[in-house]
């Protein structure tokens, strides 16, 4: 029993939803951050790191006047009694720097940023309330260029982190598009935005259950409303025929390029995947465009979107990227909400197997659009200003998912300890080795126990251990151990038997780093 | 003016004490840490990402009954009543993360850490509430080897960022030596640790501030005490003379170390910048231990701290890591209250000037030792522990002032839009340079002014400019202006005199991607 003490013992335990990342969790991440980096670079825009902190104020979560004033994000008084909070996302932050520094900072200003972001939310599996994100946002144009670069580097940055082409697909859409539909539908009125509110919140979130409810359950809720199986009723939107048929319309749009999808992955599978040149009737983008079109003519915001769609598709095929990567797609309706112009949505389209076995599709990893109210708030001055998200550790959980990255990192080599006087020469083998760029440590546990040393370097995952002690010194030789082709009996061997096997080699202590050398290339 | 609204605007400013950071300082630093993230790994740490949150008891910051908990942290209550805060370093994490997965990991675990942390402190020049830490550590283990081995890879990751051998000193000394001097001074007592502490503090405050209160004020405060320059009495410890004499030879030991690693210096400009050989008795590490050793010979944690300083000067000594770069030396005081056996402190020997143009020495950059009791307060089991801790903010300062590093990072290649209906063709460019390697970007700002365009290829610090209007395009052309030749004019120039300069030229629109790439060459 340990003494008494006054003060009970901390628990050793991360707060509850936050987590701890060992080894290659970290340096992949690191690795795809930096592929990530290197992109957005390539495409001129520069690197912001604003601080993990702002004031409450600046992130546009204002103090109720209860008692909790973090709700949704992590937030304290300071000693001059401002709120403080945690970032939630980048793109709050973004803004407070562009209104702050906007003389100093080019315009357009295209800059990225990467790193934790916070949510003071019920952690759930898989969940966690601190997260990586790693966004482009470009301030200050209007400029439908400026989405279609982000959708185009948003395409590049899937295939330098490993997502092959033909696995992913950018599908954009326009938030102008869906207004004109809820205009045509008669829900919504450009001289009086208040009205029909309701009724508008209603068919957005019933749109966005589409996945869930199925399109019938959708059009009870754009009509007298639904019950569901527990038997509690949601009220609809109480749309007449006609106005349902032109929501629902829309929706059509979104499956017949699902199916249309489908059927070009079929293709390219049986052209053993190269991609497949698209042109005419068969582009699902100009397909899309024609109906929608047609569908909100008489809405002048619509028809508005349905150009700017149109421009950013011809901008992207003009450099080549095609509806093999990026797709104009109505059906993307998650998140219009909070964006006024273009959205897009990249989705990996591979399937992977789900925590009980089933076929699934993996479905989104990032995500961006339009946004331009955001820097009013400090100014008073609209800036325009579009951007994407990149969820890296959904896209990591995709890599690993799809077996392209993985496995623990490769350990060091460990030189074990025969005889605690000789460290100084133990330490030297470990230098050279590391002048020679590899990855080597000596044990510096107990070394008494040979077992240890071995039970030590299988959990470090070593490629090879040296082995030295009276003997080869005396005879200035090494033995260096192939772990690899050596672990089946890494358990329970002694020293002897050790000696004795075919994958351990007595080499002149002067050949230590070749002969290691060696034995690495052969583990591949 | 704006229109009224209900609510104030927020102020666009980060929290008073935290920074945003742009391009090339995002970048650098990125930099620095892979390079030395890569040291580590060679020596076999391996990452550890701990979340940015912490419970407030496990970072051992125990609640007062006070309001405010969160003196020195930004802490908070979780909605379960718990208080979390933000890490003020990465040591505390790693206590806890080891304490809680210390079943699945390797003993001894050797971890490194890069993040930033955040202190609740007054923020002044150049001290931020938010900064990196960068560091490594051996859990595990109290053998010397692991201290020895983390001084050798201080100085590699040194070598490694840039600083060259010559350019610092990594300097090593022992808490246990200056509790043996403590001890033969008479205000230590073995048997009873308690006796004495309010001398001891005494003491210790009056070595810590030796340089800035020079000999005899530290003298003054050994006996009885010290009056500054405003009459302000700070009380003594009342050593008598014999006592205080222990202490001061001690102190000595420092500034014979000073003057010898002076002389050396001065001898290494002399042989044109290369490393002494060190030997026998011109060797300040032995001459220190020698001396030490004669010091406090009657007592055994004194003599203990003497022989682990001789252990890591020969582990060191044995791998080639001379007194040119490392060496044993008792002038290192700061920060010992922290740690229990070897302390060591990275310094930067050169000269910069000072914000008032005054040459004064860099100083410190980075430091660390043996700490046995954190793990202990979770677990109840000593746990013994070495690390080192880079300041990587002071590091880029240092190379920064010696111009190793700086200026902006170099800005994107700006294609720039002569005709608003050409934008694909423009797009088509700039994918091209991007598919080559090069970083560039179509402007996309209003175009309407031509002199907004190169402006803004200024400020982008961009070395090329792609021109291409109507007449290019029907001759199948561009003019490619070289920006750095032609800086000097781009202020207000026309179209038509940037034409004419001989930085720019004329190529075949097939010869773009050539042609940059030349001038970039020519650039270097």
């Amino acid at each position: 029993m340990a003494k008494p003490s006054k003060q009970p013992r901390p628990k050793a335990e991360a707060p509850k939803g936050f987590r701890d990342y060992f080894g290659a969790e970290v340096t992949t991440r690191a690795e795809m951050l930096g592929k990530i980096a290197g992109v957005y670079h390539r495409y001129g825009f520069d690197a912001l790191e604003s601080s993990a902190v702002e004031t409450v104020e600046a992130l546009g979560k204002f103090l109720p006047d209860v008692d909790r004033p973090n709700d949704g994000v992590f937030a304290w008084q300071d000693e001059d009694e401002k709120w403080l909070a945690l970032r939630y996302d980048l793109t709050a932050p973004l803004a407070r720097v562009y209104a702050q520094h906007r003389n100093d900072l080019p315009t357009p200003y295209r800059r990225y940023a990467m790193g934790p972001v916070w949510r003071n939310e019920k952690p759930g599996p898989g969940r966690f309330r601190q997260f990586y994100q790693c966004d482009a946002d470009t301030v200050g144009t209007s400029s439908m260029a400026a989405d279609a670069e982000i959708c185009a580097m948003l395409a590049d940055c899937l295939e330098e982190v490993g997502i092959e082409r033909g696995d992913y697909v950018v599908r954009v859409n326009n938030r102008k598009v869906l207004n004109g539909v809820l205009e045509v539908a008669g829900i919504l009125d450009p001289a009086n935005p208040d009205h029909f509110a309701e009724e508008r919140g209603i068919v957005l979130r019933a749109i966005d259950k589409l996945d869930r409810l199925g399109p019938e359950g959708v059009r009870a809720l754009l009509g007298e409303g639904r019950k569901d199986e527990s038997g509690d009723f949601t009220k609809g939107a109480n749309l007449n025929n006609e106005q349902a048929a032109k929501i629902i319309s829309f929706l059509n749009i979104g499956d017949m390029m699902f199916s249309l999808k489908a059927r070009e992955q079929t293709q390219r599978l049986a052209m053993s995947g190269r991609p497949m040149a698209f042109a005419g009737g068969s582009n699902p983008s100009k397909s899309a465009i024609s109906f929608l079109r047609s569908l909100v003519k008489s809405s002048t915001i619509g028809t508005e979107g349905v150009a700017e769609l149109e421009e950013i598709a011809a901008l992207l095929a003009a450099q080549g990227y095609g509806p093999d990567r990026i797709v104009i797609d109505p059906s993307v309706v998650r998140g219009l909400g909070y964006y006024t112009g273009p959205v897009f949505e990249a989705e990996l389209t591979f399937e992977i197997l789900d925590e009980k076995g089933r076929p699934r599709q993996f479905g989104s990893v990032a995500g961006g659009g339009r946004y331009d109210d955001l820097v009013a708030r400090f100014t008073g001055q609209r800036v325009p200003a579009v951007g994407v998200s990149i969820g890296v550790d959904r896209l990591l959980a995709a890599l690993h998912a799809k077996g392209r990255i993985g496995g623990t990192a490769q350990g060091p080599v460990v030189v074990t300890v025969m005889d605690r006087d000789r460290m100084a020469e133990y330490q030297a083998m470990v230098g050279e080795l590391r002048r020679a760029g590899i990855r080597a440590e000596v044990y510096l546990g107990n070394p008494k126990n040979f077992g240890n040393q071995m039970k030590y370097a299988d959990r470090r995952g070593s490629p090879v251990a040296i082995i030295a002690g009276g003997d080869e010194f005396a005879k200035d030789v090494v033995q260096i151990k192939d772990l690899i082709l050596g672990a089946q009996i890494a358990e329970n061997a002694t020293l002897e038997e050790w000696k004795e096997r075919p994958s351990q080699y007595e080499v002149p202590r002067g050949q230590l780093v070749e002969k290691v050398r060696e034995i690495l290339a052969g583990q591949g």
